[in-house]
């Protein structure tokens, strides 16, 4: 291990993007261990889900990570055992990806409703609890979502604003407005953990993460045991999936309602680095956009970040930001475009166009089964990472490639999983 | 029954306030049924609790109330259970009082940690998938506490706030900074509750009450049967019990640290009216604040109130609040005074003063065990229920009365449970 080799705990290993996220640091030196409870591929035994290409057994997993680094662990029921092992490996960095990810799971009756916020919010408890008590100098960094924030009619910052109220002002966490049981458990989630980070001085990154696009990265080809997982159904897949299958099958891509819901993206390539970037900055350290001191700002400058704005790259800041009024706390809002639903079937039709699919991609809409704006103001804050350095890749870029891969396996695409059965009425 | 008569569910109906309530709902012709585990009994068996004198055993409340009217069930775990008598109940109107409300026993360690927020969050799942499933129509009045907004630095508004930012506004959730594990599971419910009125139109009203004060309401006098509690201890006693029991004994009033705290009060006869108003009020109806068309300005003048301020006794009202932007979702703050803790200290002294206890009240300021700002600005609107008519007690006047209660009963007064002993840190 090199001399910035930490010791990370992943919790949530074994999914989409934990195991990526795994690979992707002991690359780079770190010494990873890795906790799941393989409920990830319960959801698909449950709801008879398949991936584009199947999940290689946990077992070749563990022999490529070595099996000692890999506890088979619920964070949210194994309460002591969870405990034991933060107290024994003694993280320098905890990423918390365990939770259960998808809005219509979390929709599909009460005891879905239950299951997510049981353990997602119970999970996170456990984990702060364990940090102060066996290793109170760890950074937990957690997964978030851009879906905490929902559809205001003002800009979203990233995690604080400045209220003008009365004659008075204040820094308030920004005001959130989750869209399905599984969002609100971020939020709940965000709220327990700026709580421990205040009265307990824990330190912590929230990355609240747009919709994650791709299916490789460099540790994880999608021709290979180390693969990590393409979902295109209707409970546990993304809208760009489905549209890249559907396009890839000849049938129409499926626009919920009139399409105008716009959202957040970020490559899974950039996701890793979002991640690297957080691990190396965290809150209080001298490139943190947190901290208002001098040395804060020559960091800045070296980066070509915020000091200079016009002169930069960078020029688009939307400087000044409200600085976390919890000095062991930040949020980091992981996206780096912008765009509607109509916009990203669009893009998949002109790249489907560009491949001379047969027959031709076309579009239609379905009545929408979420409850959600269709058209609304969306101007979240993507300034953080830039200023630490993040080049973005672009979301059409990544269509050809995810359209051929659903063409090299269209052989084991249902198409019958990917219309919505969930309703979130 | 009345024509006005409702089928009201009140959960966690053997508690300080749910009992209170039952009666004072029986008494006004309304068909009550009280859901309670009798976890608030084990409390006081777990930690060596006794209130100021004993809960009478609810063999004698059930013959009170009717023994079929009472289940003796976990609106948290027995979730089938729960779903089965909301079905069978069918209650117009849902008062949910059924959760753990002490924020020391939320900090004690992680499993009280994690016990208060899967009690407490996951109860008001169920209720809610239960009201969706088999009482749609009815009316959840959830208690909440004021400790839900923290103590920011702009005036604390009900429930919701016009936000103004960079050109743009919107009317949002008042952000939340809850001080304990307790209180940021309100903020969970709070944010669930909203989500549920407006994916699903179930109607509700959050009561964020302030710290309660008075043992005895007209259905539960002290010296009866159907009494309520008055708890002094550090855990689940309120620092006017405690302060009252310290006077009575002759022993020094425990201020944490420095007693700027500031917090808003209600009499417990107040509550009880407070949400007969809710009860008579629900988002939407004529006299909701939170509607803005021609026939509520009627209702509201009719009640002497916010449409010609400058001529009314309720001069002070501040005038225009922002309406709930979910229509069947309000939000009362339940308070009437609003004191800092060296006020409240310095009343109890007074009133021991008038009635000449010997040795004199004397105040003495420990180490804060909480994290919490000891001075800080705090102006909570408390318009709402002033508007709908709520003709509110005085604290002071309420002091004499429980240092005469704890005097009464000074034989049982275990004053090695008065100083705290839970942490935050």
């Amino acid at each position: 291990m090199g001399t910035d080799s930490k010791r990370i705990l992943i919790l949530g290993g074994d999914g989409y993007l934990g195991w990526p996220c795994a690979l992707y640091l002991q690359a780079r030196g770190h010494k990873v261990h890795i906790v799941d409870s393989l409920v990830r591929r319960h959801y698909d035994v449950e709801l008879g889900l398949a991936p584009l290409w199947p999940v290689p057994p946990c077992q070749d997993r563990w022999s490529r990570i070595n099996r000692q680094a890999w506890s088979t662990l619920d964070v949210a029921t194994d309460v002591v055992a969870v405990r034991d092992l933060i107290g024994d490996f003694h993280p320098d960095v905890i990423i918390h990806f365990a939770e259960q990810r998808s809005a219509p799971y979390s929709m599909i009756d009460y005891k879905h409703a239950l299951y997510t916020q049981q353990n997602n919010v119970l999970g996170t408890i456990n984990v702060l609890y364990a940090m102060h008590d066996f290793c109170p100098e760890a950074h937990l960094i957690k997964l978030g979502t851009m879906g905490e924030y929902g559809t205001p009619n003002i800009d979203i910052e990233e995690g604080f604003i400045e209220v003008h109220h009365k004659g008075r002002s204040d820094v308030l966490p920004f005001p959130k407005q989750a869209g399905s049981w599984y969002h609100q458990t971020k939020v709940h989630d965000a709220n327990n953990i700026m709580f421990a980070c205040k009265i307990w001085g824990l330190t912590a990154t929230e990355l609240n993460q747009g919709v994650v696009y791709g299916a490789e990265t460099d540790e994880c080809p999608a021709d290979s045991p180390l693969c990590t997982r393409y979902d295109y159904d209707a409970v546990m897949g993304t809208s760009l999936n489905r549209f890249c299958v559907q396009a890839a099958c000849g049938i129409p891509l499926t626009v919920y309602g009139r399409g105008g819901q716009t959202r957040g993206y970020i490559d899974i390539r950039d996701c890793m680095r979002c991640i690297e970037l957080a691990i190396d900055n965290p809150p209080g350290s001298s490139s943190s956009l947190d901290t208002p001191d001098p040395s804060s700002l020559c960091a800045l400058s070296d980066l070509g970040g915020a000091s200079s704005p016009s002169s930069t790259p960078h020029s688009e800041l939307r400087t000044p930001h409200s600085p976390s009024p919890i000095p062991s706390f930040q949020v980091f809002n992981q996206i780096t475009e912008v765009f509607t639903i109509n916009h990203l079937a669009r893009m998949v039709q002109s790249a489907g166009d560009a491949m001379e699919l047969d027959p031709p991609v076309q579009v239609e809409h379905l009545k929408n089964p979420r409850v959600e704006a269709e058209k609304h103001h969306y101007q979240p804050s993507m300034d953080k990472f830039k200023v630490l350095g993040l080049q973005a890749r672009k979301l059409t870029d990544a269509i050809p490639r995810l359209i051929e891969l659903a063409l090299q396996h269209k052989d084991r695409i249902r198409t019958e999983t990917i219309l919505p059965e969930v309703s979130w009425r």
